[in-house]
């Protein structure tokens, strides 16, 4: 796959023959984790991809479902376990489509929730280069159905708040202190979900608790969302990071607050276990064009 | 289905067997609206139904994947034009699934995004009713996609808000005055998504600059979002509603608030185009198990 990735980032000088008509870039939400929660389209975008460029965070049942002879670029892991930069995934995607090369740009979650993909759709339009977006389900959605707890509810959450534990990177991938608008977090009668921020835990609790929420205030933290190791660990501001720290939670993980976390222990139980059961046991599926 | 509908209300006294073990619950998200946006769990829990009860917003194209013979209940549109009020289609879920039969619940988007799931889910739990939960695309995801407006974008936005433009119903159904948190939405460097908020879009621009936004902040409203029909009108807090009226958009309809809205002509292209043209021709897909 190097050869396929040098000759993406240093192509050949044109040989002086008209281009070929550049190839279509499909951005697709692999979803949360979970294969079964992909999108009909996904699944068959993945079907039929030639050259897929996949993030870390989409798992190997997912990139199962590529054809055997599909080219695959892991951009989230690339030349020892540095990430390609963004500037970089963008320069591969615009040469693998001027080539002519149909592309699948696979990310975890939905490409515009968080998955920079606003980025690469602009380096896209601005190129000329014809393109698709397919939404995915996004990690807060499937760790609210498989943990059990509705995002929204009209006794608890009005409002619904999704944010990053991530400044925007210092140019050489470094993420850096948390910056976040905890006038916006702490507000009450809402449910806000951290992507990203398990490092930061403790500060973000400390700053919720210190811009006015109560520190009985219930968050969670549920680790790898939507597959069979998924975690959900509950408590308070107060409480929660050491309960973490204590049960050795990981990324990828996200962070939940609000009054529906309280629902966890009643709805957690068939819904978790059901899908999970599904995705372990369930026949295989085929899409196939009829 | 009258029928089934009074049977379910009104079920018969136990004759004095032992009764029926409960039928599980499926609580399904079917998207914003194109059958291929459903996910593949989703698609199969469809092929697989016996008795549904869904609401207005889903469509004919997904309804149309139910087996002939399923039980159809449209708790959405029910005696007349009145929506059945949320506690009987509780009391219809606990009654059908006591019944010993198994229910999907199909609902548009995410059951646990505004679709009033948690309360359904709930009341499953304390009835001890078995039930599963399978997310859906929002009807934001669908529009941001299709639309070409990322939800978060590093340079634009780097939080999202979700809110509804409705108050908590009265008893009668009735939507009263709009009271949302001016306050959260209104703050810079975020994405702000509002449901259902069409009829009451001018007083939500309104709100927004009076609580601090420029005027000229981008803002659009999306209406048949992933349906050939779909139409978005872009503009500022001081334009839009006026936009709006003009162009005669009607429910259903998202309102999209933010920078984000500046990349829609760049965005919109190819994507919803290809989406629209795709669902329209693309030869017919099935799930079948091998």
């Amino acid at each position: 796959m190097n050869d396929l990735l040098n000759l993406a980032l240093h192509p050949p000088a044109a040989t002086g023959g008209a281009p070929p008509r550049p190839g279509k870039v499909t951005l697709v939400g692999a979803g949360p984790g979970d294969p079964e929660l992909l999108t009909v389209r996904a699944w068959r975008a993945l079907r039929h991809a030639q050259v897929v460029l996949y993030d870390q965070l989409v798992g190997s049942e997912i990139l199962d479902l590529l054809p055997a002879d599909a080219d695959r670029i892991d951009v989230g892991k690339h030349a020892g376990h540095h990430t390609l930069p963004q500037e970089q995934i963008i320069e591969l995607l615009l040469n693998l489509a001027r080539a002519g090369r149909p592309v699948l740009r696979l990310k975890g979650g939905d490409p515009y929730i968080f998955g920079r993909g606003g980025e690469e759709a602009l380096a896209l339009a601005e190129a000329g280069i014809p393109f698709e977006v397919v939404p995915g389900i996004s990690a807060a959605q499937g760790a609210s159905a498989l943990a059990g707890m509705p995002l929204t509810h009209r006794d608890h959450a009005q409002a619904l708040v999704f944010a990053t534990g991530h400044l925007r990177a210092d140019g050489h991938g470094q993420g850096r202190a948390v910056d976040l608008d905890w006038e916006l977090l702490a507000r009450p009668r809402q449910t806000v979900v951290i992507y990203m921020g398990l490092a930061a835990l403790p500060e973000i609790c400390h700053q919720l608790a210190a811009h006015g929420l109560p520190v009985d205030h219930p968050a969670a933290v549920v680790q790898d969302i939507a597959r069979p190791s998924m975690r959900t660990v509950t408590g308070t501001l107060a409480t929660l990071p050491q309960r973490v720290q204590d049960a050795g939670l990981r990324p990828p993980a996200l962070i939940l607050v609000g009054e529906v976390v309280r629902l966890h222990h009643q709805l957690q139980t068939t819904t978790a276990q059901a899908l999970m059961r599904a995705a372990q046991t369930d026949m295989p599926i085929s899409l196939i064009s009829s």
